[in-house]
């Protein structure tokens, strides 16, 4: 089977236009077929807020009414996607920016509605990765937008770390699957106020751990959930970093490693 | 060789959502393969404003700054192109949203600045038809927002109509093309002010003697000097119609149809 390396930049780089343009030279840089999703960052909240729109987060998830949609479509869908992919194509990286509608490669569910009415936010229910195959053997690279589609054609807001996740585990059926998480720490933190406090290796145990002792904190929660869940089902190697590391991640395992 | 369909929808249809979704049925029901270019619309317009960026027309092209840029890669590249995209998906067309930046599709040079800075402006240089004639074989359906890239990888506002005039040339090294140009109006009128006068046939010769008369105006002459433009260069059939009639233009020539 052929490699992949999956890889989620988040929000602070994407906010970042140099830090953005280190992190893409990386990228392009990187050997074999390669798969990035992004995240959105502050500049959905700022058209927002320029539009007179309300920005409400329950748990570091944006509430999604229409307008906001609107938005982090516009935003995410739109300007972040389309800029990566054009600065990727002047690295000579033939990249095709995605939504989940486009070629129906990420099929989503509207949530259900229990104590927290989330809005137009989708839950992933099937990843096409067989469409997603077909473009990296066409020798192309999928920049996905964290945004999917229903069955009814509406378009939903979806988080990019979940994404990230469920898009490395099914392509798991096409390909030896390395996930990589890149954010503005250095990885999973032993002590949140110390940055050189890493944790190399991580496994569920430890999470547990960590997590009762109270060192791993609130928005590191879901992404771990997210990042151990992919080693569950198939993915060979799970790993957190700095975005400004992600080539030693991949060639020196720096940051932390996730172990089952 | 296949035959292919190459459609380009305008704003005033974009800004209606009852005429869209009438417009995208008729589309998904057209049978071989095809592929939309799609405008702008007033939206960009009513989001520049909101955002407090002034919209300055020429001869009814937008002068494109980087802010003017930013939201038209938001609204067209983001929010009309996915929006397009997933009512499609439901409809059971495999659609795929692209910009020239996307595969590399579509690229373009910043106009030079003569009489008129245009700003962050494109003229096409080269469609990658091959490219795109990958995505017809593999069933997909793409749906072109009016947005090129250069190769030195910034974005740049590309008018539709020349993008559909630009694509549906290239794509005559692998198909037989037919371009059609959807509107509000029920084709070329003999009388601007008579909704019913429409041109059957139109050659070069007729067009020259209506300009003369004055009676094609403004907004309609690049539009037809991109129709007759593809005509010119290998396109078997170029019409122009009225988006509720685009089944009817396909099958019984409804509209006006260009002749060389």
């Amino acid at each position: 089977m052929d490699s992949l390396i999956v890889i989620k930049i988040g929000g602070n780089v994407i906010d970042d236009p140099t830090a953005l343009k280190r992190f893409l030279t990386v990228f392009a840089g990187l050997a074999g077929p390669k798969l990035l999703v992004h995240g959105g960052g502050k500049v959905a909240t700022q058209v927002a807020d320029k539009l007179g729109i309300e920005t409400t987060m329950v748990e570091g998830r944006r509430i999604t009414d229409q307008p906001m949609l609107d938005v982090v479509t516009m935003v995410y869908g739109g300007l972040v996607n389309k800029q990566i992919v054009a600065k990727l194509q002047a690295l000579d990286i033939n990249a095709i920016g995605l939504t989940g509608a486009d070629a129906g490669t990420v099929l989503a569910k509207k949530r259900p509605v229990k104590d927290i009415d989330y809005g137009m936010v989708g839950d992933i229910e099937e990843v096409d990765s067989g469409q997603i195959q077909f473009f990296l053997r066409q020798s192309l690279t999928p920049v996905f937008a964290p945004i999917t589609y229903s069955a009814a054609g509406d378009l939903l807001n979806t988080n990019a770390d979940t994404m990230a996740s469920a898009i490395a585990v099914d392509m798991v059926r096409h390909n030896t699957v390395t996930l990589i998480y890149c954010f503005e720490k250095k990885g999973v933190l032993k002590d949140p106020t110390d940055d050189n406090s890493v944790i190399n290796e991580l496994t569920p145990a430890l999470y547990a751990d960590y997590k009762a002792a109270g060192a791993i904190n609130k928005g590191m929660i879901p992404k771990l959930d997210n990042a151990f869940k992919a080693l569950e089902n198939g993915v060979s190697k799970v790993i957190i970093c700095h975005a400004d590391e992600l080539a030693n991640a991949v060639n020196q395992g720096v940051g932390t490693t996730l172990k089952s």
